[in-house]
């Protein structure tokens, strides 16, 4: 797969530029707030300088939602009778429950149980386990040392904060020639995992950076949210103007390992989001698997709820769910290559160049033109087979000013960049005009 | 397969009680006028003391039919040269063809032949014939017996009457809360066959039953009716009355027998009627065989016509012309079951639970609930699949105001009574309102 | 298959007539201008004499087109070193690339060979090669007599002219009792080749002499004219009555070889001449290879152009491009057959007669009428099978007053013209009423 549009090559990141990025941000201690998420938005900064920092106070509605207090953490040990540290946040981000309190305690193995996880059945990894709004403690490790623990008494130590603060978001508009948007939206919530969820704050990034470079009819509007809370949050500042401007919507996540792409489409399955990640990904590899929305379980499920109703898809490659290091220690950097997150951005940049691409065209000549008066057409005729040099009169035929290059590259299977490219030079020997499309 | 609204269990009929009114009804001689008719009402009548019955003299119009002269018989009898009965009505109704013309002469077997009907590839069987509107005599037998017959000289005598008197037809009136209605109607014109028919009088009987002792939307209408030309004088009656509050409509035939379900469509295929009975028949027995519309043989060939155009159906076992058995002498009582009378009532019990239980709701929160805070999601998160606590965050999804639990069932593979209970679960909380769609 | 039309059997063609014709025609030299045009039409005329001759000056505009210079040719040789003529236009109408300008000239071999068309595939076959637009000459031979030339001077004569004349083309006007119409076209501009093109004007000619003979709802529309420019031309002088006028429309091409029928859609897919066409080939032929109008090769480009947008198809056997022998010596007299051309024509006549027949029935009656009263129906039953007497109850069933008799067909499998039989007399008989349903 290469990217065919060759206008993109300026300022497209490598591979490696982008697994560096990654690699920075892998060990910063992230939750929905608190002072990971800053650290994050700010090296993000460094990359897409005009990304802009929104602290949003404790307390503060979000429709249903309650922006929660603030937690961070500095240490958290639980020591053995022995006195070693069998489990050490200093080790491993994932070995303290997103939101601990603090606690500074002895007790038994039997009173510790409860507040330990581990995975029965994957033994070697450290689960995800977070409990933002229900106050309590907990440790994950693997369930091998688990196993392992001896009977005693054990000194947990929690130092953590959990206290009225701000929840905060980036966010990056960067405006085109129309006031039409497309959203990319990625989380920046998750502790030191690599495919979900760094891959999706990585791609979404360096797209920044590729749009920022770019000549673009479409306004972008690029948001890095903590999952769920922040999305609502944004979701409650804007909704009515994202209801207003947003053609497409794109949740970035999960595009960082080897894994073939797959789709999970929009709520109703035909917006115009569907439509154009649809064309990329049946060019690119035929036969992608599509998720049912029923299998959503990222911020599409707040951006396509019936009151929101935004067109938002998602392009991954190993869903969420659906791959065994998921949320575990194990979907660490050895689990991304610089390979997989590039040909992520190439696909989220063939979706944009489609989008930018897209247009209505109408004939503006009763029957084909005579071609071969523009050079468009073999002057020797008779051994002409019409399939071989019908990208032209395909293009013609379909440019009734009611069927867009994406449905016309349905039905001929010629690429949409191509066919615009040839739709500018129709148009510009006055043989068919256009305009762009915009669906709001 | 067991009935999963709970509701539906007081009032609800044993298949022993319902076999039990099929071996009562078994014996009368049933045609579509006639005394066996009257005595067929005033029984079932028994069980739903609202029964009313309605007398159409004979001469009335129905569209393009006219009510017949009234059919009643005594006595029949062929006896054979040697002076054996070798044919007497009082052994089998089938014995007489339906609207024989009275008779008493002395034949030659060669004269009697055009008037015998027997089955050739079915030789044991004796036959079911009609002939309600063209003035005949005929008697039915087996093949065997006919073959049997000895040349010589037959006394042939049917002690029958055919004179001005009327149709009648039972009707049942349930009122609901509101006056759209679904209506349900069989048929009671059949002589002493079991499948075809007094499953569908009996199963309709004890839903009627039912149905009186529950809550009801809907206003339910249950007619009993002689086949075609009674359907067509309700229909002549309350053409307009139905046209505009029938909802959705059930022919309940040929449903006592062990055989799975199968389904007939209306005319067009989609009405709310198929609807609901595809619903409950694909999560029931999945893979269900659905009839083309073009294999349609009973009153849904009135109902479902050009200018009636009512949504109606029929959910079946062995549907009629499908079976060996069929209108012949062994469509008996050993061909319908307790068992499968009872699950056919419950079937039906399904699809008018859907039908009650049917709403648009439409979510009343942007976004998803914070569902935690209601006790409706784990509190601690990471190791959560969307997939497997999805029900109540499906119904909200898809409660976008358009969207009926029907259709969300077919989409989510969701029971249709769940997601009602659910739907009124978040109703209180607030998280959704709704209303009851009626489709008149 | 056999027509099952039985008022068709006046007038209809023989095979061995049609075949006749196109040898009559086989030998003229033809181009989109020239007298071989003219002798052509003159011939076709003397069979349907209403076809009038239409002359269009060489510089007049048609769209993006002009009608170029006529050309005409009455000698062409090459001869080679040894005086041998190797390549003779007398020999072979497509010894010379349609619109050669003349020449008389000496040259070596080297000179000569860009000049020469052959192929190397099919070295025995002579191609057909044109250039109607560039000024330019050339020869036509087959690749073994190429191979076999001799190095040295070679004189090439082509004694032609190019100036200014006319394009002809010829038209019927057959008018019916309403002013909507069906299109054939056909083209008249391929010199000595036999499926592609002459069975397309013989099938045409002989289908115009039988609509001539017949009863006619429809005004039939006929022109015979050289490819594209003809059509443009046709299409740039009565384009606004077309698309006001034209119900359906039919490029006839192909259509004389031994193969099985095949389909080239319009460019919608949706017209009436798609449903007409599809209905009859799935009746005669199940099955039938439908092609994708990205294989789209003849007029139908043009009358299915955005800007004109008639509902125009082809029903064709081998098509353009899809046989070896297509645009080469060997599509001659041998590759098509009276039997052929016949079934052709046949296949024709029954669209049409579909058309004609087609009408939009409404029943009269509320319910079923009383069908035994007329003696539609078996006056005994109990023992009727709905689904074998099924025709009468069918039409009744599906007239709706929506839907058409393809459609009754489609959905019921009986054939078009048995229900526009029985249509007729059930109106007769007052059970329905109907209108044609034109399409403008």
């Amino acid at each position: 797969m290469t990217l065919n549009g060759g206008n993109a090559a300026s300022g497209l990141a490598t591979g490696m530029e982008m697994f560096a990025l990654a690699e920075r941000l892998y060990l910063i201690n992230r939750s929905i707030t608190g002072t990971g998420v800053r650290e994050t938005l700010k090296i993000i900064s460094e990359i897409i300088p005009g990304l802009s920092m929104h602290e949003v106070p404790t307390g503060t509605k979000a429709f249903d939602w309650t922006v929660p207090d603030e937690w961070n953490i500095a240490t958290a040990t639980i020591t053995d009778p022995d006195g070693g540290r069998v489990v050490d946040f200093a080790n491993h981000n994932l070995h303290v429950m997103s939101y601990s309190i603090p606690i500074d305690a002895q007790m038994s193995l039997e009173e510790l149980q409860p507040h330990l996880h581990s995975l029965p059945d994957q033994p070697d990894k450290i689960p995800y386990v977070t409990s933002y709004y229900k106050r309590d403690w907990g440790f994950c490790l693997t369930h091998r040392t688990r196993e392992s623990l001896l009977h005693g008494t054990y000194h947990v130590k929690i130092d953590s904060t959990i206290e009225p603060g701000s929840l905060t978001y980036g966010e990056l508009v960067i405006p085109g020639e129309h006031p039409d948007e497309i959203l990319l939206s990625a989380n920046v919530c998750h502790p030191s995992m690599a495919n979900n969820e760094l891959s999706g704050p990585v791609v979404t990034t360096f797209l920044a950076r590729w749009l920022a470079s770019q000549p673009r009819k479409y306004t972008y509007r690029i948001i890095f949210v903590p999952e769920t809370i922040g999305a609502l949050v944004y979701l409650s500042r804007h909704l009515q103007h994202l209801q207003s401007h947003v053609d497409a919507g794109f949740v970035l996540t999960c595009c960082g390992d080897a894994a073939e792409f797959s789709f999970m489409p929009s709520r109703t399955g035909g917006t115009y989001a569907d439509r154009l990640s649809r064309r990329v990904l049946s060019k690119l590899q035929p036969g992608f698997r599509e998720y049912s929305f029923l299998q959503r379980g990222s911020d599409e499920r707040q951006y396509c709820s019936p009151l929101a109703d935004l067109p938002v898809v998602s392009i991954m490659r190993s869903k969420y769910h659906e791959y065994p290091e998921y949320h575990t220690s194990n979907d660490d950097l050895s689990f991304i290559t610089p390979g997989a997150l590039q040909q992520s951005l190439e696909v989220y940049v063939q979706v944009l160049l489609a989008a930018e691409s897209n247009c209505i065209p109408l004939t503006t000549v009763v029957g084909e033109p005579h071609l071969s008066k523009y050079g468009l057409y073999p002057a020797t005729g008779g051994q002409i087979n019409q399939s071989k040099v019908s990208m032209t009169l395909d293009l013609l035929a379909f440019s009734d000013g009611q069927t867009d290059l994406l449905e016309i590259s349905d039905r001929t299977g010629h690429d949409v960049l191509d066919l615009r490219r040839l739709t500018n030079h129709l148009a510009a020997l006055g043989l068919l005009q256009f305009e762009h499309g915009f669906h709001t």
